[in-house]
């Protein structure tokens, strides 16, 4: 590894990147960047957001070099990181995700539920394809993938290819900040004993010096009402205004069950109401994040352009914190402990061998080595198998192209009322992603 | 054991018993019945049905001595066999079961969702009652379980006591008898290469002199749409006119997944089918029921009084040839095989090691023998895994009158969209039925 | 199939074949023999014996064909059940296996330790060739396993090949025979709850009409010094005059650990007493079984020129109604209950769910499904685990031909008492048997 | 916790104290000790050290309050840490168990075999005492048991009651220094593969900055003849002259099989060497430390005496680092990862949920969380399953006092030869050591 890192984004014109950028700036002392290749198919938001980088870099790291490419391979060789966020189809294809699952009453969701599951389909060729240039042109680099659906998408890499890769979310990090906040406490002090698979996991515990500080926490917070939640459960990136609802309903899970869990698992306690809620908004969650991302291009001309001052939202620093400590970890060795996705061997004995799970691991240049956390609660053990069985199955559709894989999948998600609905919800997604979907073309 | 058999019947009042006794009469040459203690709490339809079996007995079976009794005691001592088919609360409970749910837009259905949560938290106490009255006064006696809802009741008496039990249910074998007569075939020539829990289950091959006939049945089921379903998958008792839609269900998951399922899969696969089909008739299968019960009793009355010959449906043969042949099979230690709920021990190393599954065994005098079935397919394990660790709380809370654990228990069952709607089902069922669960009284 | 059963035994020219051909012959009424094909390479001893099996045949089921015959592929081809029980190398090499490993000071015994290791190296090249033959030429045969050592080979042959394939060992049925005439009772009014390895297993239950009559037996043998063992335990095949060290050694281990164990069992409970007998007898049990099929020959001459009445050790009878019983088994879809050596699929939790396991399985037309044995006691637990792990280490190694692994494989042998020992027995195997062992030509 | 740490040393008087108390004052910086309380039934033995520990102290941490006690009680109460390190009976003890097995042609060890079995048998019931003591009298204490055989009595401690203990061994940390000191890198830059049960473990990867440094050091070792092995693989405590026997045969495991083996695995690999080794000393090993401790003893006083400089061995160094390191994470909450004796919960799922095994865990102040190591090389995976095996029973034996479970024990290690030998082992022991075994008497 050269003196100072090697990064690459693919997916760089990603209105996240500023933050990211802000993070190395932070971080510059202990993690110097040599150069940053941003990537990006989409030349216009390429453009905007390469321009804002450049400036932010100018300004802080005037050394480091920054190449704007649509060439995959550009930011492939001789780069020591490649940073994965891709969203195959836009946010165009996530708005029919979400809108064909709404359509049939469903919960449209990008990660959870169907629209997961169809942008697992588009995602996974891709991804398997980025993993296998990296393979073959630069086996010793690392792929930090963080592209959505990112358990799905981890699955399929490890199947389909030894490339060096961790695959991370940043939604347990985004918790532990926030409690760590609350508590009044560094975040590196609490050590989350947590345990599931990606947008499905829990903390069972978590110490501060030895203690499970939940119970307390917990009966603080049955107690007072006027807790900001968001102060104490953190909140999504671009979540603004607050998603008040997210956070009453982590509030209600996490009151009953004593798990803290992750947000997403809203979608499964409480489904009626989100579906009800998103029918309500009368759009789809993709086409308010549209409009956010064109404000937000918009102020980076703004910034580029001198006419405003750069201000990151909450959610894009912890996202960079973790991003940029697990590339440190992995550079400099250190052993850090992240929550990440990771075959199983056993952490989770109730799952199968291979399955990728999301669990505390220790992080180190060699990659990440999971802790065993060991048999979960009866109480949610039963949906996460189920859940784990349909990431197998659609991992194997999207790998194979199997219509029949594709449709057992669907119906045995826990968020498909029936087969007759997986069916509706597959014509759909095939026959409107068409274009995206080459391994399913001429297959059943 | 003496000569003749000695055989109880708690919860004799039922219909189904002339179809049973039918069954004794049937095979009085290997299985010879000494004695019958029908016991039932309700003194009317005791004494209807009573009447109709004694006057059925003095005809055939003439030196068999017939009792009728409220005492349970008197149904246990003495006796070597004693058949279980109560329902606590009667089919006026059932009703309340299946209405409460129906009237929260869920499957409204007596031993599947949340009904069956229902029917085991009334059912459970009284049946480890039961079992524990055995081990204490007649620890030899067998007791043969057919209280729905079978598995948990199975499960939960296997934790309570050691009693000398085999739980079964007629599903599979009505499957069996149908295929075999749609076939040709003598039922005991196909063997069911059967997996799952009660009410979901699927044979995965059926063995008919060494070959699977299921690939050949489905092909011509493919091709052909004239043939009478229920002579391929038979139908369940008391189903007059024959359900039509639980048929086609079966049918429509068989050429979809080539796995044959039980037919309480369709509530399971197509549960937004089955609740529109629930509301469109108006009123709960209990109500159904009490009038089919209400007609059978009649008539009875009638053959008793000479009016009306007897003439049983053939749900009541099929039950009557599994219940007598499993009595068989212990009284002669015949190593016979019947699909029967019995502890895993490793028989679906998917599941826990105490699970009680429902899975092909060896029966002889010692009780069953689980044949290893090994690894489901990944379209039907998350489903069975959720409903595993559904029975699990189910059991837990139904023994131990906590809420808590009965609330887990609903929230993660796959029919119940919430946890609000657990919510709501719970707190209904535990006021509607709070005479019969004194297990909960003044607990949460 | 043919009206009557079309039958090869490959290595046909054994001792033991007209003990088997006297079952038939007993057995003729239910289990009729078309046609005979004996195969052997070594052309005397198929002479002679062929002799007596056609002279046996002529006189007690004279329209059955046999055929003597070098050519495997005629044994192959037009046959329904091919027995195999070769023996790679001979009784000459029987007694280097066993000799050298009784000069390193080890057991030298056919089947335990290191002689079945060498054994396995030898004779699972050429089962597998077998296998394969019979795949490629006659998919529909069954081939009847029970060449030495059975486990190893099975194994060898699952992994290899989809062959149609029971394993077979006589000892658990020669113990189930035994006891059955101990007591009085039809072997088939036995149930033996055994788990293990093959030459490996104990029954930890015989149940007779439910009940186990083990505690009642061992409080007999405890309490009795003149009971004739031979009459509880049986003996095997050939042991004339019987081996009265044999079942004193199993009775100890019975009265000791309430376990029923396979005779091979005191090699492990009593190596060094094993070693000792073996080396007072200044020979190994090849030199002596050499001595008696000598005899035997000698004898069936005689009996074939009418010098001589034919008599057959009981072992043989045994042997022979464990044979005819599984082909019936198998030929009428009978689901009869043998003890086999079948894949594991969780009948066994905890070894690997695709090792071969020697449990109790019902046999039909399509082959063995096993019997769910669960865990074993702790106290036998460590040993199979070990064993088994030696028997996947071995397998590998005789199809891989690779040193390192055959290394590893007799190192982790219980009977092995270190790695030096491991290596001068597999120099000496090795450089003993080269001609038996191409895999390992020009390989380390 | 206070300002400086309150420890004490149950079994203070032993001759490994003073190295001990060199690390602490290597550390006093990090770690500062606040009180020192040994405790020793040894009067002698604690004067002896006590002596020169307190003249350490006062030279270098002269703050520190230093108590001398007979009474159990007062090193348990008003304490942080409770280190553990006592033998049952002393080295008198241990040389009968070493004798009894090498008179028997076993291997006589302290903790490997026969001689661990007594070790554990005696010291059990004590540490349990003690643990349920801390339990009682003073529950936020931690217990650090390195009390041997480590293994087994940890697993004892585990069952028995819920003391905060983290069970260690130094062996690992051994191998990590010296491979370090070897390479020319800090212990902490090593990380360290390794899975197994106490003495019983391999490290399959050593990683240096994510490279796995095992084939290249085989490679060197290979072609090397002169290289000081001391210097890789490190020596045990006391070892000096340094066993040249023990470091060849660590070699020898590791150039043939690859994978790096905690020294003990000699006593398997070469079990009939290390006998003849034994034998030609002509005295146990217990004698040879009886010696090497009482000239240890007389420089103690010498060194109070001031006719001496103090000079602790290589291996105290170690063994006082790892101790005093780990003390450190837990009152600092540091997270580091050591390999210690830890509940399994799927670490290594080839053993059972809850046996304890020795493998790398993050430690902070909450105790250990194991890292999932996943499944075993063939090769090794039979020995660990048969002694966790053995340990199992020997853990139920000396908690229950049952002979029966305790010849299983014995019956079932790998270097007991025959259940014969283990009888004559086990009534040896029973009477030798009688006073220390409360639990056997007047049981069988």
């Amino acid at each position: 590894m050269s003196n100072g890192l090697r990064v690459s984004i693919l997916g760089g014109g990603s209105a996240y990147t500023p933050g990211l950028i802000e993070g190395f700036i932070r971080l510059k002392d202990t993690v110097p960047l040599e150069r940053l290749v941003l990537m990006d198919i989409d030349s216009r938001k390429l453009s905007i957001v390469g321009a804002m980088v450049k400036a932010m870099l100018e300004a802080e790291m005037p050394g480091t070099r920054v190449d704007l490419t649509q060439d995959r391979m550009e930011a492939i060789q001789d780069i020591d990181f490649i940073l994965c966020q891709i969203r195959v189809g836009g946010l165009a294809a996530r708005h029919l995700d979400e809108s064909i699952a709404t359509e049939l009453g469903l919960v449209g969701q990008e990660t959870t539920g169907p629209g997961g599951f169809s942008m697992a389909l588009r995602t996974i060729p891709v991804m398997v394809e980025i993993a296998r240039d990296i393979e073959t042109h630069n086996p010793g680099a690392w792929l930090i993938n963080y592209t959505n659906p990112t358990g799905l998408v981890a699955e399929a890499i490890h199947k389909a290819c030894p490339v060096k890769v961790i695959s991370i979310c940043d939604e347990p990090m985004i918790l532990q900040e926030a409690l760590a906040g609350f508590v009044g406490v560094d975040p590196g002090s609490l050590f989350m004993d947590y345990f599931g698979l990606n947008h499905l996991g829990w903390a069972r515990r978590v110490l501060l010096r030895g203690n499970d500080i939940l119970p307390v926490l917990r009966q603080t917070m049955q107690e007072s009402s006027d807790i900001d939640l968001d102060k104490v459960f953190g909140s999504t990136v671009m979540s603004d205004p607050k998603n008040q609802l997210e956070l009453q309903n982590t509030l209600r899970i996490f009151l009953e069950t004593g798990l803290l869990p992750s947000p997403y698992l809203q979608y499964y306690y409480f489904s009626d109401e989100m579906i009800r809620y998103r029918v309500s908004t009368g759009k789809t969650r993709a086409q308010e994040v549209i409009e956010l991302e064109k404000a937000i291009l918009a102020d980076f001309e703004k910034v580029t352009a001198g006419r405003k001052k750069l201000e990151i939202k909450r959610g894009g620093k912890w996202h960079a914190d973790m991003m940029i400590g697990m590339l440190s970890a992995i550079a400099q060795d250190s052993r850090s402990i992240y929550i990440v996705n990771v075959p199983n061997r056993g952490s989770m004995p109730e799952l199968p061998y291979d399955k990728i799970v999301e669990v505390p691991a220790v992080v180190d240049a060699s990659g990440a080595h999971p802790l065993a956390v060991g048999n979960m609660p009866a109480s949610v053990r039963g949906l996460v198998q189920a859940v784990a069985a349909y990431e197998e199955l659609t991992v194997k559709a999207a790998l194979e192209g199997s219509q029949a894989d594709a449709l057992d999948a669907l119906t045995c998600h826990p968020l498909v009322p029936s087969r007759e609905v997986a069916k509706r919800l597959l014509d759909s997604y095939l026959r409107t992603h068409a274009e995206y979907l080459p391994q399913f073309a001429g297959r059943h």
